[in-house]
């Protein structure tokens, strides 16, 4: 079993450090991918502080991966060596449930295998892509297509996929007014997409100090939610809305911003239950919905459709000895607009 | 303008009580309404006790209207002196708002004007069908199918649109796994109507009291949702579940039985700001839905359909001088399952 260079959170109460971990020897399915990019997403953050419940410390996160394949199993039909590839927020799923047959392996009825923090069919615990390498199941092994850099092609892996899912499932295209609320990691990916597939796209952020940026990516509208006149402005107005702040925040208004047949998702899952009247759905006919990355086969669907597109994020790439500064900005919101470790730096 | 009897709530806290009201004189468009059934609503009872905000008193409740058509306005096209026709929870809306426009008048962006307790078109309150005849422009009354009893089809044009119109806009039908909560007025027009669609239907009741009920009225499948083992053994297994129960349930156990891509709607409407985990919507892509009624050539389409299907609500028909015994018995949920009122007997 090779040992490779990787950085992990020993506990919940200490930054992340170098170590080393073992990835197994691939079976007949397997991709060994030599990481070249890991996006820091801020779910890589509630785990590593055990915010989500219990995490199997010690923790390698990542599952924004980008590299390129450097062997692969015997029986192995779906990618070859020197391809570049992408790993997402799973690596495998019972492959037999309702939900996996029809290709949505995410909503896996036994749970689908995380990237990290989870149990893999070997028995040992998952390990993340802040890591010199992975070894994945090919079936959970993404093609990145020409054109996208691996760089911003990474955090398309949860980001991307985490937007690209709901606008597409609940039909933003030409003629449809959506709402981005929060621009952020995800939400800035929704603006790009979301303009990409046609839709009217409006961004809602807390002040004005994005508006610029949010025009400059796709979007045609953007409005300040700390001023109340937003709400009587927009009430009755979008088709779709969706939710990318993990914080609490006032459902109610925001549903009443949604016009007939309208959705509000959320993708952000806010830590506290959330607090919404029968009447703000029940007028208008409202619904609140939560949805989750994607299935692979849509994942590569997305990321066809970035390249195509043109579309990746906005990144800073970092080496991974400013993993944890990174983390304590990524809380405090100040990046624009997604974290990318130039893994090439762990171990160095 | 006509005086006619009726039966009034001088206040909130004084019980119904026998008055006279005047009806508008015919206008070209107005259809005169004899009227011979009101259903009881719970809507009535909170309206006529002010528990759901202002009331105009007194007020005549009432908007399950079951008649015969005794004059028409000079205008009037769809409709005939010697009709069966009903009329349901509005008699107007603006018409122009894109709401109206779709024909989801009962979304009117201005709000629709309520059968009781709203200020109609012309200036003056609303008033309802416990009482011997109603006014009403031909557009927002509907024909009552040769092949429904008047009395049956009174509730129907709320309780039946209520069920009818999510049942239709979810898609239930043959291979759909329809759950229907609560067997009040609501709960069995949804189990008869969701059957007659060809829906597999179950019924989640408080206790096992009404399974016999239920499975008459057309349910498949009966469970007591006070055994905790329901949640379990019924998880992620309905594509679509109705909520008619308008106290505050625990919505997390609840949208745990949705498969993926379910919806759960609520009909009934809770006092309460409803509590909802965000991690009970994301797996499985659930959402969380309100409907109200359906719009006036839906409730066409309710009215053709139960006609066609020989459906309609399971009744006691009461003399207006039981209304307030009624109220008390409506609100203890002990009726099966629809109290009607013979309005012969208002001014008699």
């Amino acid at each position: 079993m090779p040992t490779v260079h990787a950085y992990a959170a020993p506990s919940a109460t200490e930054p992340l450090a170098p170590t080393t971990i073992e990835r197994r020897d691939p079976g007949p399915h397997d991709v060994v991918i030599d990481i070249k990019f890991a996006g820091i997403c801020h779910s890589d953050i509630h785990t590593a502080r055990g915010e989500w419940g219990e995490t199997l410390f010690p923790v390698v996160p990542g599952h924004e991966i980008a590299g390129i394949v450097t062997a692969v199993g015997s029986e192995v039909t779906k990618h070859a060596v020197g391809d570049r590839v992408g790993v997402g927020c799973m690596v495998d799923s019972c492959r037999e449930c309702e939900n996996c047959r029809k290709g949505e392996e995410q909503y896996c009825l036994k749970g689908n295998i995380g990237t990290y923090n989870a149990i893999g069919r070997d028995g040992q615990p998952t390990q993340g892509g802040y890591s010199q390498s992975v070894v994945v199941t090919e079936d959970f092994v993404c093609r990145i297509p020409e054109g996208i850099e691996l760089d911003v092609a990474a955090p398309l892996l949860c980001a991307g996929i985490t937007l690209y899912s709901p606008l597409k499932h609940w039909g933003a295209g030409p003629g449809k007014r959506v709402a981005i609320v929060g621009l952020g990691g995800l939400g800035h990916m929704g603006v790009k997409i979301a303009h990409a597939l046609g839709a009217e796209v409006t961004v809602l952020s807390q002040s004005l100090k994005k508006q610029e940026d949010a025009l400059r990516l796709g979007a045609d509208r953007y409005f300040a939610t700390s001023d109340p006149d937003t709400f009587e402005q927009l009430a009755n107005s979008f088709d779709l809305i969706i939710n990318t702040v993990s914080a609490n925040i006032d459902l109610d208004a925001y549903l009443g911003l949604l016009a007939v047949d309208g959705t509000l998702v959320e993708v952000g899952a806010p830590e506290n239950p959330m607090s919404v009247k029968a009447f703000s759905l029940i007028p208008n006919r409202r619904s609140l919905a939560g949805s989750m990355i994607g299935g692979i086969a849509q994942t590569q669907e997305m990321l066809d459709f970035c390249a195509e597109h043109g579309l990746g994020a906005e990144i800073e790439v970092i080496a991974a000895d400013r993993i944890n500064e990174a983390y304590e900005r990524v809380v405090a919101s100040d990046v624009r607009y997604r974290f990318v470790i130039d893994t090439a730096t762990i171990g160095a």
